[in-house]
């Protein structure tokens, strides 16, 4: 992606705000396909096309712009996610221990 | 990521639309770190610590929402993706023809 | 507002793509809140406090950076939402004709 | 806005969670606009049509969104901002005594 960018210029247009906001405007266009869909029901709406094949495409413009933002900042976005899953292991160890479970431990972030 | 949510008795919570919210949260915590960061050194200052680490983070965080959602979804992330990219090279070719250059052309989804 | 901003020396910062990421942070603290609560209760709890309060805070900033971005681009953000509210009465109008009903239509965007 | 909708039997669309994609959907396409103007330049050319009235039409909706959320949340939105308002004209009071300016003030929010 890199040389994608960096062959046609648009290096200029790729600091980190600007990529922000754009990953922000497909977070956006994502949201506006679940928006109006019963809770319950949403994967399973959203397992059938052609909703199916538009969601695949959003999701895979914010990955992009993730993707890209890594980039420019030089961070090593797989790297730092395995990390930050391995922490989410130790944290929410399993049993024999006291198990963790419920809405306040359902965050696979920190 | 699949296996660690089941084996705690998540997957209750995560319905697509609580994923996304998620999703927008992480997103809202990136946002946070570079909001009054003058644009045109914003890269720069992402790039020292103790910014840089926790950029990595959010970002970490942002994807780890991203893989799940897809999971929940059956969506091939990486490849909806890599069939992404590869449109794009086609849409925006290089010259011999004419260059796609500028602000228009800086998007890197659809 | 404006006088409140002037008088800190704060204009240098609210540019209308920072002022747009801080608008962004808040909406995602927003999320946040409602992110794990199953959607058929999520109002019902968020009637209780302390839920209640803090909604209402991370509501209030969101409406502050959007007044701001507003000021900020001389934009009379309630005339232009007073506008909105008429054509979309217009558009969706009610019987004697035929109704206007279900989702695609619970925008109350255009 | 509540008789607007309560006519045209889309109440049931309009739980919290709803609402927040649909207002992320609206916060998305305002950050469309804005995400590749330089930011610099973003202000000035946001002043000039056609993007100013685009950028207001993107601004009402967003606001009409949380807007409905605070009246399905029974949330007195402009008493909330005017007290947080008040609050921080205290806490980041002018001079006579230290002054307070710069980044970490320039937030509206707490």
């Amino acid at each position: 992606m890199r040389r994608f960018t960096e062959e046609r210029d648009w290096e200029q247009f790729h600091d980190p705000k600007s990529l922000l906001l754009a990953l922000v405007g497909e977070v956006g266009e994502l949201a506006e396909l679940f928006q109006w869909l019963p809770a319950e029901h949403a994967a399973e709406e959203a397992h059938e096309e052609p909703l199916r094949a538009r969601v695949g495409e959003e999701m895979a413009d914010v990955l992009l712009y993730l993707v890209r933002l890594a980039d420019v900042l030089d961070i090593d976005l797989a790297a730092v996610s395995r990390a930050k899953m391995e922490r989410n292991a130790l944290k929410h160890a399993l049993p024999g221990g006291a198990p963790s479970r419920g809405a306040p431990q359902a965050r696979l972030s920190d």
